[in-house]
This record gives structure tokens, C-alpha cells and sequence, in this order.
């Protein structure tokens, strides 16, 4: 029998969900973008059937939805939660890494009503991230303190910024304006993004900046007194971006200047956004930290795991792309094999169903290696 | 008799020249600008009269000029030359700190004919540095290295950027814009401006970063082998600077953003301009430090020069203005004094002319105290 996937969104991380699950036997991949000339490239990089549609038309990806067995969510996060909504009313099950500002928990009780699983924030961090934090979390007694680090970086720096994007440059932007949700003292609290800078040792890179960031999301309920997340970048970026938002350059209420009017976000995403292109075959590299203090039985526990990927030549696939990519297109396998219930699930939720280590022995099938410590070979200020 | 002083711009640098020249019995001080409300202010801040005139207006300013004895032009760098000719044209001594672009050497020939003299770059640097230069270079049998380190900070540092303009912001974009010449080995190289960024220790300041700035301008003729000005900031504003500048955001060629047209820079400065004002009473401090190495006879021999001031509550005036507006209004006096022949002359001209202790006599009575040293109280690395 053949499985037909969905997916929503032919950019960096699409791309890459298309070709992991197009290499599966038995499956057939279709994706849709409403950019002719992506779809076009990405014909060219996998066997995969492409859609040109509006992704922004909710009963146009309802009905495209309908046509699937599974849907894999890979939009920037301002389509994200209209996405999910269509295809939960599609009655189909999703997979989703758009990273989107709503709480995809409220479609839980639609998800139910419809049979569907769903599966959110399912990429690198969140994540990757929250997997392995719901698995710590299911080990020990009682969690206290949870740390995120996570970055992708251009390998070679270069450059005023020192930094490319790997995934939509606006959801960059959207990360380093949006307040990050911390837990300090067991309460919810909201710390500026780009603040908390300390610098990190990470073998093999050098010393890179972590600044919060808001990654937490659902994993604010997991029951730690103390939790981060915190991005990495090479030293100085935090600062470079502070100025530029605290100046109002990421500001979109529009501004006149010399009798125009303009939103100063859309110049500076016009100037900024081509120092933060890729270039074709530039390697990057993507860093995951993960750590997990509390108790078991009555004695402290401390759980690790490292991660770093590089760009692999081979797929001309970048570590951010595979990273980000492959834990969702392996969910997705899962989603359709009956793991979950029907219900909108947040990432953590695979760790505590059991279901990392099915994950992390598929992503090291393609490479990407997360090692559990022991010695933690990244070094914090922790 | 009475000298009729005559003062164009009335900004920071402007007014502190006029506050002066108003003090000295037997002047009559006028301040044109082309802004109402800058003169109000000025007039309940000194006693001076002013005129409402277009400063951009050739014909105007030379009538106006040869109504006066003396002109001090305070103008933004870009009215600089325009104004410097009007004033040659009207028959008139100057004295200018406008910065301007163009060569004002080139005015020279008019000027003799005119039986005119006028001192150019007369501030602080170029201005009292170039003075103690061509002092130096008059006191040594050769010159092999000069080094100006020259900077105007908050002396708070605060907000994104720990920088305030306490002069037209114009015209430190363009500072931070305009390639830098530096001797090299006797020959004049251009390096970018904000790069070559070295640290440097200032008493009771603390570490601050130095990088070229453009300032040597008619001092690379003095004959040293290696001589570069940098300017003093707060650590990280040069990087900072360069992200802004590299990505296009000082640029003034057009872009189209969302349907409009706009110059980067405009909307730059609509946005960063407010951030680098300095509040009412805000203190600052100006810190200039001049370095000549050469001989004496056969003999290696060394001058150094240090100036820290900071802003002073009971005239209101801070460092920057100070240092910048009593240089120029001291070697006002200078000119009306018949001390400088018919000519345009360049700041290291007095200096040549013997007239760097009588300029440094008058600061000093005015609160502006440069220290000849002896033992360096300002590290440098070199």
C-alpha cells in the first residue's frame, strides 16, 4: 500500500522532509509552495511531485490535505497555525515545524473531535530538544533544572553579521524581538530576547555567545523550578542585534521618512537578509545542548546529550536543513504507524510515550549523531 | 572700537564659540542659522544677537559676512566650503571648524588676493592636535610618527549604541564613511575607517577602542614616515558600526522597499539619531592625546600631549563643544590681532608660527587643560 505525504513548504527545511521521506519505499511525496521557481529546484533535488498553491487559502489546503495519508507542516511560522487548523479539519494527521507564535495545544480538542494526531514544534529545538527533555523527565524522580543551547551558524565566519539563516530569516527576527518565557524560582517569567548572554565552549567550533531565546514553549509545564532556552552564535551577535532592535530597526509600525512612509523592518530586512543568504554548498553547522538536573530516588541525577552536525556534501543537505528535518519526517513514520492518539501532542510528548530512542537510532541512520553523557564535551558556566 | 564678530551655525559647536567671543569686552557677537528655535534658545543661553538667514544661500552669507570684522564658521561639514568662499569672496577673516570634504587649500590663491586670512580645521582635531603637531615639528629636527587619539563619549555609557554625537550625527556618519589616509612608510594609503581598532587605557575612563577616522587631512605633508589619527569610543561601537555600514545602511542610493523609494541613511537616521542625542545636561567628556616621535640633532626625542575635559555645569558647554568652539574662538582673536598673513591656513600652521603656547594659555584659562607629558598617563600599545 502506498502512503501519500503532504508537504506544506518547499524552502530549506521542506526540502529536506521531502527527501527523507521520498527515499522511503512505499511512499509518495507531493509538495506544495506557491513559488513556481522553488518548486521547480526541488524537483531537481528529489523524486518528489510538487503543487503550486496559495498557502495562505485555508479551504484550498483543507482540500489538498484530504488527498493525503499524511501531512508535514514545514511553513514559516506566520502560515503555521492556519496550516495545522486546515489540515486537522482535513481530518488528517500532521507533523509541524513552523515554530508558530499561537498555542498549537488549542487545536487539541478539534484534533480529538477529528480522530487526528498531530504532532507540534517537531524540528531541532523545539524539538529534538523537548524529546529528550520528556524522556529525562520520565527517568528521574523529579526534574529541577532544564538548559537548552541551541544555534546554527554559518562553519566559516564571515561578514558584519557573522551569520546566516538557515530557516525563514523572519522568524530569526521574530526570535530575537519576541520576550523568552523562562522559568526561575518554579514561576514563568519573561526575560528579553538577545539578553542573558554567557559564552559557551563548544569542542571543534570555539567560543560562541547563548542569549535566551523563546524556546520553551509547552515544555514551561514540565514541572522545573529553572529553565532556558538559550540560542548560540559566534561572539558579539547579541549585541549587534540588540542595537539594531532596541534602535527600532525590526520595528513594523511604518515610520516617515523624507515624505515617504515606510516599516523600518522591511528595509532592513531588504539590506540585512542578502548578508544572511547562504551561498550555494556553504557548509554550516548546528549545535544542540540538553541538560537535565533533578533527583532519582533520593539521589541527584544529571541527564546530557550533545549534538553537533555538520553540511553533508553528499545530499547537499545543510545541518540546520537535517536537523530540523529529519526528526519531523521521522515522526512523521510514527504518526503514520498509530504511535499517538488522536489529540494535538507537543514534542516532549515523544519522549515520555518512549519513543526516543526510535528517533535518535533513525536520525543517526542518517548521520546525525546525538551523544549522551557522561563528560560533557560542551562546556557552560553551569 | 568695537569687533563685530559675526558666528554661521548655531548648534553645539556654534554656540559655545559665540558664548565666548560674547565675553570679550568690546565684541559684538551676531549668530546666523536658518533654524528659529535653535536661535531663541541661543539668545537665553548668551548674549549675542542673531540672524535667521539660509545658510545654504552663497550671496547671503557674503553680504552678511562683510558686515563683520571676523567670522567663525560652525557650520555641518557639508556648508562648509560653500560658506568658507562666501566669506574669502566678502573680504573677510575666518576661522573655520566646519570639517568640510573639499581641500580648503584650494582657496589659498583667492584668498591672498583678497588680502584675506583664514585658519581652517581650527577645533579640536583636526585643530589643537594639528597645533601641537606643527609646534612639535618646529621643535624637532624630524618628524618620523604621529599618533592622534581624539574622542567625544557620553560619560555614561548607555543604550545600544554607548555613543552620543555631540556634533552634527551627519557628520560622524561620515567619519565612520569616508576612507581614512594614514602614512605608511612615507606614503599616503587609505584604510578603511573603523578598522585597525587597537585598545587603549584612559585614566579614569577606563578601556576604551581606538580606530582611523580621517582626520590627519593637511598634516600627511608634515613629512613623517607614519602617522594615522583613530578615534576613541566606547569598546564594540566600531564593530558595530560596521555591520550598519557594511550592510548598506549608511548608503544614500535609493532602494525600493514596498512600493516606495527611500536612501537608507534617511530612515538610518531617523531611527539612530534620537538614540545618539545627548539629554539636556547630560555630562560628557572629550579626550584628545597627540604622540610625536622623531629627533633632536642626532637624538631620538619624544612629545606627548593629553587632554581629558568634561562638561561644565555652570556655562552649560560640554567637553566637546569647549574643546572644539575656544580653539576657534581664540585663534579668532588671533586673526583679528593681525598674527596670520593673507593665506588659508591649516591648524598646524600656528603651531608653526609659535602660537601653540599662547592658544594653550587662553584654554587653559578657560578650564581646558592639556598636559604635556613626561610620563604617558594614556597607554597605548605603542
Amino acid at each position: 500500500m502506498t502512503t501519500r505525504a503532504l508537504v506544506l513548504g518547499g524552502g530549506n527545511i521542506g526540502r529536506a522532509v521531502a527527501f527523507d521521506l521520498a527515499g522511503e519505499s512505499g511512499w509518495r511525496v507531493t509538495v506544495a509552495d506557491n513559488s513556481p521557481t522553488r518548486l521547480a529546484a526541488l524537483r531537481s533535488h528529489a523524486h518528489v511531485a510538487t503543487t503550486c498553491v496559495d498557502l495562505r487559502d485555508p479551504s484550498a489546503l483543507q482540500t489538498l490535505a484530504a488527498e493525503h495519508d499524511v501531512v508535514a507542516g514545514a511553513l514559516p511560522s506566520i502560515l503555521g497555525y492556519a496550516a495545522l487548523r486546515s489540515v486537522i479539519r482535513a481530518g488528517r494527521p500532521i507533523v509541524d515545524v513552523s515554530f508558530m507564535p499561537e498555542n498549537a495545544l488549542d487545536l487539541d480538542a478539534v484534533a480529538r473531535a477529528n480522530g487526528v494526531a498531530a504532532v507540534v514544534d517537531c524540528g531541532i529545538a523545539p524539538g529534538l530538544s523537548h524529546m529528550m527533555v520528556g524522556d529525562a523527565a520520565s527517568q528521574l524522580t523529579a526534574c529541577d533544572r532544564v538548559r537548552i543551547l541551541v544555534g546554527g551558524l554559518p562553519a566559516v565566519r564571515s561578514g558584519p553579521f557573522e551569520y546566516k539563516a538557515a530557516f525563514s530569516p523572519w522568524d530569526v527576527l521574530e526570535e530575537y524581538t519576541r520576550p523568552a518565557r523562562v522559568v526561575e524560582q518554579s514561576k514563568v517569567v519573561l526575560r528579553d530576547s538577545l539578553s542573558g548572554v554567557e559564552l559557551v565552549d563548544v569542542p571543534g567550533i570555539g567560543e560562541l555567545e547563548a542569549f535566551y531565546t523563546d524556546g520553551l514553549r509547552t515544555l514551561v509545564n514540565i514541572g522545573a523550578a529553572d529553565m532556558a532556552e538559550k540560542t548560540l552564535r559566534y561572539p558579539g551577535h547579541a549585541r549587534l542585534m540588540r542595537a539594531f532592535r532596541d534602535a527600532g530597526f525590526f520595528s513594523k509600525t511604518p515610520v516617515e521618512v523624507g515624505g515617504v512612509s515606510i516599516r523600518p523592518i522591511d528595509l532592513t530586512a531588504s539590506l540585512m537578509f542578502p548578508q544572511w543568504a547562504y551561498e550555494e554548498h556553504e557548509p554550516d553547522v548546528t549545535i544542540l545542548r540538553v541538560e537535565v538536573d533533578g533527583r532519582r530516588g533520593g539521589a541527584p541525577a544529571s541527564i546530557r546529550w550533545d549534538m553537533i552536525d555538520r553540511y553533508d556534501p553528499g545530499t547537499r543537505l545543510r545541518s540546520m536543513s537535517r536537523s530540523t528535518a529529519f526528526p519531523a519526517a521521522i515522526v512523521a513514520r510514527l504518526v503514520v504507524s498509530g504511535a499517538f492518539p488522536a489529540g494535538v501532542h507537543p514534542p516532549e510528548a515523544i519522549g515520555r510515550l518512549g519513543l526516543l530512542d526510535a528517533v535518535l537510532r533513525q536520525l543517526n541512520a542518517r548521520g546525525v549523531h546525538c551523544m549522551r553523557g557522561g563528560p560533557t564535551p560542551i562546556r557552560t558556566s553551569a
